[in-house]
């Protein structure tokens, strides 16, 4: 099972911040471009964040997963939406997502809004 | 330089019909599972093709990605929209996504909505 | 260190349940034909396991190489058949299938038939 | 639509050759090791061709694809076989397989044995 | 046989002009990032180019994998050296490398400096 | 947040010792092959390990990166440079890379010469 979300949200701060700070320019650029990804653009941010949770489900890492369900959650997408574009990463990436689908709603059982009802 | 879009649809129809034909039963549930995926659900259709194109690209599958430009397409994704998710996979996925997003822009000038203007 | 096997298979179970109760038919279909795969069929049961299992591995997902251990055992391959196959996992993978490897082997000493004698 | 069975074997002997003949001891000797993972150990040579071909399924590389049809060939697997090992591999690697399987079911029009007929 | 490295050039300088003049800056800055990972820093350029060239073959990309061959000659490795990153890959990346290795040094006999002699 | 390095040790060297024991010669082989890959030859030690630890960043291997950080720090790199290549490894391979940035500085905590200072 994994660690809660709110300890993933701390170890995430307290090392984006150490390598932030490490004085690595490309480093610090790729992730002020990283962020600048989801911001409105031709799409809109809600549309980005779901892109995002399918590119993370199907590339298979739980934090990237982890992130983008919480965004998605503060952008308004309801859980059978997030449901609904989970099942296309299911199966564009197959049964080896399971695992990794299955954390995914582990982990939406501490968001409010993405909770069964 | 790729294949062209027509030789692509003829090999995949072709091969598509061998498939489905072979007779074996679950192979066959696989691909209708697979079509009924992007009909619409909890998502729109539109939506859902934009994900497949974003999943197909950071999975680097050429012809993954030249189906759904050619989906999104008919969804009315205009080009500006689809070359703003690319960029998200392009970001998820490193530069090892580059060549598959020059092959996504050569594709891009066969389809008429999505030509360069 | 993995948790333990016992750990793993209620988690597992849990969320199936929730995955399979949230309402979403193509998804309750994709682990339907998940389960149906390793069904009979012009292969036996026992050598799709097998399949499945190097699959797992290749594909570096520990939970995946998990279960189809304990299938594979209550399919009757014996620990030198499933070292056997890890080793072609291992040579078409490559070095970076090595802590997944040393991570089937623990869990292997979980399960009767394929423990250390 | 890929080059003929013929072209691909031509071409990996050329460069084996000159691979193996490069001076470079670690790489002859990690060729000679692939070569030996597929003789008879605990697993007779029959059963690893398919895992080897599943391997090559799922990590979607269309020479290792070919090169493991025409060995299962040689083996004996009938063409109902292969497929149903094919089947787990688009199971586990989910649709991102799907142009991999239609390459592989054009290369088995050029094998015998796996033909449709 | 992979098309020539001049074709590949062409195509490549051609369609970069295209992804750069499309308008997306996001995308623009990416191409900027990845060009100045490979300046000197901490490393210098020729190091750079090394670890280019083995995380482009364990990712499995053969563009990329032509790219860095290229500059890795430009930067003076010799093919001793290059064929020595080249097993660290093969080694990680396991017998799936195997076909582009193959590329790689069919690659190699288009490039003076790295040519078998 | 990651195990401690010495559970991480104490558990591979366990593992290790009891795969090397099991009788599976050629899987020996492969583990005899890997620790000689990063021996000297055309290239040194040095410059090996650091290409081992982008191979293994680009891959997403927490354990392969872990094992890379510390050969990387006996042999000298200092903490600037192997940032610098974890740069390399970033931008090729995406902000997927990110979570296994973050628990990659969190190991360099626990290793003196790598160490913010």
């Amino acid at each position: 099972m994994p660690e809660s979300l709110s300890d993933f949200q701390k170890f995430r701060a307290d090392l984006n911040e150490e390598i932030l700070g490490c004085g690595h320019l490309p480093m610090k650029r790729f992730f002020a471009l990283d962020h600048q990804t989801y911001e409105a653009g031709a799409l809109g941010t809600k549309n980005k964040e779901l892109l995002g949770l399918v590119a993370s489900m199907v590339l298979r890492c739980d934090d990237c997963i982890t992130y983008h369900i919480v965004r998605c959650a503060e952008e308004g997408w309801t859980r059978a939406e997030v449901i609904d574009a989970m099942n296309v990463a299911l199966v564009v990436g197959g049964s080896i997502v399971i695992p990794h689908l299955r954390r995914a709603f582990a982990r939406m059982r501490e968001i409010d809004s993405l909770r069964e009802k």
